[in-house]
């Protein structure tokens, strides 16, 4: 069955089964679940009634154990400390040491640090992965067809609403967290390793049915304000480490020299600046990539010359924004996630820096999202059809290699998503005909600005009367995949097998595109 | 059926009809629960995935029509403005003018501002009350069976299992709010009349099935950090006032000067450092009546001279708690009420005092709530009997006037639990032979103490044991009891006719005692 980004979902797809018993269907269009009702899981808890009861046990092993994890569980972790996460592996080492099998983890994402997860899969012992980001040595053998189920990769909001929803039903959440008390108040400030913000874990937290806090900074009681709550904790444990500090959050994101970049990013301030969105009090959300983040360095003197400020920021944040804000430009910044530790720095000293829950970030199925409020959202991609479709999570060879994020949210939610890339990559163009796989519809992209020419949905005639007024030049988007093809070639299409890899789904739960086992390059 | 606490229990209220099916039980004793699993409520949201869609509407009218609120109905309201609230009487006012009728209202507790609605219980339109306070002119019409089910009487930790087991579901709830911003974001602090926190309206705003907010302070998006979500809430209404402030919060609880409060008050930090929990790091929480406020000021040079410090107080809180943590005496104070104008302006302006929820406070149902880690709490009573039961509920004609509040919860879980009370009021004799009616359990009161001596439940020998060695002076509590009979006469029984007119509910939602109709005084 073809859905409405014109992508076949087998049925081999629509049948998988959700904790639930939810049917998904192919994607219908943004907004296709607006307005409907859904009743949310109820989540199962112990009654801690007794005073004396201690929740601290002494290693993550005895956790498992008192948790009662079983083969055929779900796991779940957050992603907060990146590419520095101890986490993952040391909870699954126990897990796999205590003969426990057939396990689905459920991660808010995943990265290179947990390369060790990808040998579990080919040993059989993971067999189902829900996450965002899918990469490394765990991307590639889910791309040759290693995982016993496909993969599920939704958005950061996309993952809030299938908790609540319960197409994903988490037996058991493992937590780090920089410091927690010994009731489980967790805090990501204060500790060996801070990461800023808890806000993909806060859904784990109220949705498992056991959570388990893993810090290295046991504080007194109580660890205050605290972003996950001890009254939804059972277990604490206390580890030496729990990630490396250097890697939970690398040095500011630096801001890039390369002319093309900068080209790119005046570029797109210069769009922003042409809409009425532009004006005193308009919202904002920007990548840490290269051109994304340097749109910060443009807006400044343009909001400067027009007198005009940010109200809010959201998203990732790194240290540009919280200076913008620190120059009295920026009014709040609401935190999802850390980037840099400039970001880290800001929300720990600085005022009007909050942290927010991913469900307040992007969930589609609650009564309203941070990114509903969004003027302009300015994001990267991997690839960008001609329907302005957007690829971020499979590479040129088709290997799983991205993370959809809080990409389909935001692009969804903003008045004007912009999407920055360079028209060619290598040999690949960026700019294609076809993505190879759709992570946000095109229904959701508006302007598409590269380092030759800029192009708008031909569903945004708002958006083009603007630059037309003025005088931003823009072409058709088609144009800019001719000149790709022109300078790098139309590549060849990709050679998949049969078997589906991984589900792409939309933010509401249905069905964007899959992704299917690769297949070894043949010379035709 | 008789209960743990001798209270007969009718198969009239055993047999009331709970939201969610569950069967009443009598009281089995504390901790009865502990340890067994609940599974909570799933609830029912809206999907607003539309950017563009406004949550203001211009009236509590429109609000009350949007919602779809119909006869049969739960409604539900907290009580942070104390005795300055208008919402309650605002919204029911629109409520009867549509000619809704059969309205249950579900409060975290009502009071003396809202008398109107006992005419709308007299009138047959509102049916059913689940509160903790009840008083006024409702605490007559009740007391007088003219409500048509029984009251549900909850502890404020109750309320917050009732609401998430299930027992009580609330299809709106109105929450008054000092400040929001146009999506429901909203805060205590900041508007015309400032509350403090909204603790108790948390959990309505997650589990109602819609959420209106009313406040008379609209400001700019996103009012963070914010106690009540945005992504909870349909409807934003904007009045005039929500309330009263100079009886929102009035000025400074005075400190006592009557030498029979003082005495007692001494009385109960002796105690305290009788035992072992007295020391450095210990917790505390105590009222804001005569005597149990005292007690801080009895505390703070016994702290210097011992040189220890409380590291946290927890509660509806005065400013002379905030005062001894200004002082460095008081690590943190984490506050669901703010019972004085001087406990607002230290929330608003001083450090280390947090905003918790009712959950956090005090629920039994969750992984484990502030309560369950007191060291002590000191409590007021209307009567105690000698086993040890407390009433809060019921005057000595029998008549509804009061509210268990946090006393159960707190009872329950503190270390030790110290009641403090005159051993008589005017002709009435407050340690008596049975209570009227039993609010918290006999097995959670640990020391009583009065104007002519105190007494250790027999249960804790441990506290008698410290007692002794400490010198501190105790009896038997017949020996309170006689002793208050003999000064003022032993009262004739109240004179009840069959009908229940209020269901007194344990923490633990099994039924701890009823309430019967107040049948006039005859002379035998």
């Amino acid at each position: 069955m073809k859905n409405s980004v014109g992508r076949e979902i087998p049925e081999e797809a629509l049948n998988i089964k959700l904790a639930n018993g939810r049917k998904y269907e192919p994607y219908q269009g943004k907004g296709y679940r607006d307005g409907k009702y859904i009743k949310k899981q109820g989540p199962t808890t112990k009654i801690y009634e007794n005073p004396s009861e201690s929740k601290i046990v002494p290693s993550i092993r005895d956790a498992i154990i008192k948790t009662g994890l079983k083969d055929g569980m779900t796991v779940s972790f957050h992603h907060h400390f990146r590419n520095g996460d101890y986490i993952v592996n040391m909870v699954m080492k126990e897990i796999v040491e205590l003969g426990i099998k057939d396990i689905t983890i459920a991660a808010s994402s995943l990265g290179d640090a947990h390369d060790p997860v990808a040998e579990y899969i080919e040993q059989g012992i993971v067999t189902g992965i829900q996450t965002s980001g899918i990469r490394g040595k765990m991307g590639d053998v889910v791309s040759h067809g290693k995982l016993k189920t496909p993969a599920i990769l939704r958005s950061h909001g996309g993952r809030v609403r299938a908790v609540e929803e319960g197409d994903v039903h988490i037996d058991v959440a493992f937590i780090g967290a920089p410091t927690s008390d010994e009731y489980g108040n967790a805090r990501a400030l204060g500790g060996k390793g801070d990461c800023g913000v808890l806000s993909y874990a806060v859904v784990d937290s109220e949705y498992a049915d056991k959570v388990v806090v893993i810090t290295d900074t046991l504080v007194d009681y109580p660890n205050f304000p605290a972003s996950i709550h001890g009254i939804n904790v059972d277990y604490v444990v206390v580890v030496d480490e729990i990630g490396n500090p250097k890697k939970i959050a690398s040095a500011a994101a630096r801001m890039t020299q390369n002319p093309r970049d900068l080209m790119m990013a005046e570029n797109v301030a210069k769009i922003m600046t042409a809409t009425p969105w532009f004006k005193d009090g308009f919202s904002f959300q920007t990548g840490a990539g290269g051109p994304s983040l340097a749109v910060n360095r443009f807006l400044e003197p343009l909001m400067v010359e027009r007198n005009i400020k940010m109200a809010w920021a959201i998203g990732g944040i790194t240290g540009s924004i919280c200076e913008l804000k620190e120059k009295g430009l920026v009014g709040k910044i609401i935190d999802v996630q850390d980037f840099d530790t400039n970001a880290i720095d800001d929300i720990r000293n600085n005022k009007n820096h909050y942290e927010m829950t991913a469900s307040e970030y992007a969930n589609p199925a609650n009564k309203g999202a941070f990114v509903n409020k969004l003027d302009f959202v300015v994001l990267a991609a991997l690839e960008v059809d001609t329907d302005f479709n957007v690829n971020v999570i499979t590479g040129s060879d088709g290997v799983l290699r991205g993370a959809p994020g809080g990409h389909p949210d935001t692009a969804e939610g903003a008045k004007c998503c912009i999407i920055v890339t360079p028209l060619v990559r290598g040999r690949m163009a960026t700019i294609c005909e076809h993505v190879v796989t759709v992570t946000t519809p095109g229904d959701c992209v508006d302007v598409v600005v590269t380092d030759y020419g800029l192009a708008v949905n031909p569903k945004r005639q708002d958006i083009i009367d603007c630059l037309d007024k003025a005088g931003v030049k823009h072409v058709k988007i088609e144009e800019l995949k001719e000149k790709a093809y022109s300078m790098v070639g139309r590549p060849d299409d990709l050679q998949w097998k049969d078997k589906v890899v991984a589900i792409l789904e939309a933010r509401d739960g249905t069905i964007l595109d899959v992704v299917r086992e690769i297949k070894p390059y043949e010379d035709k």
